[in-house]
């Protein structure tokens, strides 16, 4: 099958989206609200979801492997969240003050990752990071921070550096040069040259930041010893150590990755599946740090770390449908986690055996329920880290995915990292790798069928 | 009555409260997540709200004039975002897709304001004003951002400069030096003074960022002609004029505080209210200005300002809650407008008499539904600025504010600015000024009253 076939398919089923996308162009830059969920020719629009299958506008339905970036993992409106939202709803959506619910979903975050010695909520996870290093540099009273190459933490201006491939140029216009001078980058999984690159600014380090598995950056597992090697040194040189596990925290376990991986971050972000599919952000951590934020102990502003808050921060709805997911993830945690793991397993294996038998050069990476693949005509090496996964042939990811929604109705955002939910089960993966390997044999994937 | 008398009812009232603060402290620095939501001697914990009434866990119930930070202009929880939450609830909170009701507030908020010819949807204000600096200076090339003393933008890290009192001390650790070499910030209503700034760092100027009403800083409106001479500045010079209307979209009219001082700003920046009281941000403007964002025409990085986005914009929840608020909005503009316009006008002027006959000075600042009320004891000037209001006396906002809550029900978040819904009526305004009269004349606002 040729890519121009795959594509007909797609938008002859798809014309009401087309409409609503001409629409979207006029009132949206690019018609999207968010740079990745464009995608040629143009996205589906979405109109409802339930469990794990997203609808569009045509009535196509798309078991969904994206989950709302992520953040879904009981799957689309479970149950529980869907009840306290309709009893929240009545009853208040924005008190704007100190609030009971507030204090329940911050205590079982303290239960389930008892490094968050105190919280902080706020909206988003680009805020939780933002006010994160913000609180590294009232600690140290030092100004650099370390990140690595490809690392995601969200569209604030501080952290918006090496990003994008190519890594080494700016990320746009609207970033000033001046942006990035108190930023460093160093590449992930490579211990020797990341110590070095903190040798050389340690002096003047606040922190180190970093996702214990690069989500955006393409679904990148941390080497043996490797994080724990960037945590040494933060703590050896009086630098802080910040996880960022917005998108790891309740996804690779229920006490997120530091539990996974045995780190001691003095900060960690959390967000995505802790406002139980609602806008959420938090930034967590040692008493001593957070403490500086304190609008009590610190009334004078010189004294203070102003971070937020804002308007939205600990909303009763998504306080409400935080609270009943982490309830039911943690009353149900050997039955989710291990059909989880169990899930993304089969599909790691499956997938692999698939391509190795078609004899196409390909990779999945990921553990848990998060997994993505990569397809290495391109380049001999493995995945690990950004570099690697840009290298790679996006080419015959785009014609993957773009086979998987059109022509069977499995959505992964295209390029993007997939996931399990509680909602799938095993007849997915079987569907899934049945189709990829009909895909793989109708030869659209082979080299010359996307300029055809 | 004395202050303490004022304390110690609102202590008898509020155990429950107590006892959850003692919690929370244990969970949150400073036991809240919004350094505002703190007060003397400790916050009520809500636990429900409808309409004009705010309900704690003790079972007290207030008249809200804070109103969820300005953003429920319908009341809480208002019966068409109660039933919109409910029907969509069920079908989806986080498509994390393109989606159709995202299309239809879009189109909705260009009607009302003809300034979006596009807009960027994100979920809090902070984002959206981070944004817009960030396409100013994709757009022009330049670096330096004006605004003003006081100007009150979200806790982002680049206009986090000259917020609080006292304005020329940093806004504490945590925001180093550099962040603000290129913040410049004027004083507000001294048009030849900020014309003076502006001069001096005109080549470089990309662009001013401005509340057309103080928010936070104490409810000051702008003198006769300072915003547009600003705005005439900017577009003279090659700058953006930014608006934030964060606070005053769909507040002050339902066009905006544009159409009410006839501004034709670059870019704004709406949330509160757009979100129907659950979390949103947006960015709007000139389509030549936020093409810059466009992913489709500019998919080189090089080309494109990389703003968010993130996983919870334009989220099928708020997007639902905002179309249910600005459709009533629109279809009952006359009755809704012009109720908050007579209680506000009721308000002050019943505010100022009472205060006049008492021969307290005092000024109550404000127009339509937003009001503040300022002690001048302390100062011989009217508030014009910031700093006017920084000098007035605050320990009498707070003994007014704590006994208008304490011994009367009525909840304003102390030394905040008040705001009307539709749910309020003429009753609330009686109730407030005898209640005010009362306070008077029990002598809580003498000066004695507090260190007792």
């Amino acid at each position: 099958m040729l890519y121009s076939e795959v594509q007909r398919i797609y938008k002859s089923k798809t014309h009401k989206s087309k409409m609503l996308y001409r629409r979207a162009m006029k009132v949206f830059a690019g018609g999207v609200n968010h740079n990745i969920r464009f995608f040629e020719p143009y996205p589906f629009f979405a109109n409802s979801a339930k469990g794990k299958y997203l609808y569009d506008v045509d009535g196509n339905k798309y078991t969904d492997y994206w989950m709302g970036h992520w953040a879904l993992i009981l799957g689309h409106s479970p149950k529980p969240v869907v009840k306290a939202l309709s009893d929240q709803g009545k009853n208040g959506t924005l008190y704007g003050t100190a609030n009971k619910v507030s204090v329940e979903l911050g205590e079982l975050i303290k239960k389930l990752m008892p490094g968050a010695e105190l919280i902080r909520f706020c909206s988003t996870g680009a805020e939780a990071t933002m006010y994160a290093v913000r609180l590294a540099r009232a600690k140290t009273g030092r100004r650099v921070i370390a990140k690595v190459i490809g690392g995601w933490h969200g569209f604030n201006t501080t952290l918006m550096q090496t990003v994008n491939h190519p890594f080494e140029d700016p990320e746009g216009p609207g970033i000033i040069e001046d942006d990035g001078q108190f930023v460093e980058s160093m590449p992930f999984n490579d211990l020797d040259r990341s110590l070095k690159v903190l040798e050389s600014i340690k002096d003047d380090l606040a922190c180190i930041i970093i996702e214990p598995i690069l989500s955006s950056a393409g679904c990148i597992l941390p080497a043996d010893g490797y994080l724990q090697g960037l945590q040494h040194f933060a703590h050896k040189n009086g630098s802080l150590f910040i996880l960022d596990e917005i998108v790891t925290g309740f996804r690779v376990s229920i006490n997120g990755a530091a539990a996974l991986y045995r780190l001691e971050p003095d900060l960690f972000t959390i967000g995505k599946i802790v406002g139980g599919g609602l806008p959420i952000g938090a930034v967590c951590g040692r008493k001593e740090v957070m403490s500086l934020a304190d609008p009590v102990l610190m009334k004078e502003k010189q004294l203070r770390c102003a971070i937020g808050g804002g308007t939205f921060s600990a909303n009763p709805l998504s306080m409400t449908a935080g609270l009943a997911t982490l309830t039911y993830l943690k009353d149900n945690k050997i039955k989710v986690y291990g059909k989880l793991d169990r899930l993304g397993n089969l599909t790691r294996n499956g997938l692999t055996k698939i391509f190795s038998e078609a004899k196409i050069d390909a990779e999945i990476t990921g553990t848990g329920s998060l997994y993505l693949m990569h397809f290495l005509e391109n380049t001999s090496k493995k995945i690990t880290n950004a570099t690697d996964v840009a290298m790679s042939n996006k080419d015959l990811l785009m014609k993957y995915h773009t086979a998987l929604m059109g022509n069977y109705g499995i959505f992964f955002l295209p390029l993007k990292m997939g996931t399990f939910s509680d909602s799938h089960d095993e007849d997915d993966v079987k569907k899934l790798l049945s189709v990829t390997r009909s895909i793989v044999n109708s030869g659209v994937l082979s080299k010359n069928s996307y300029h055809d």
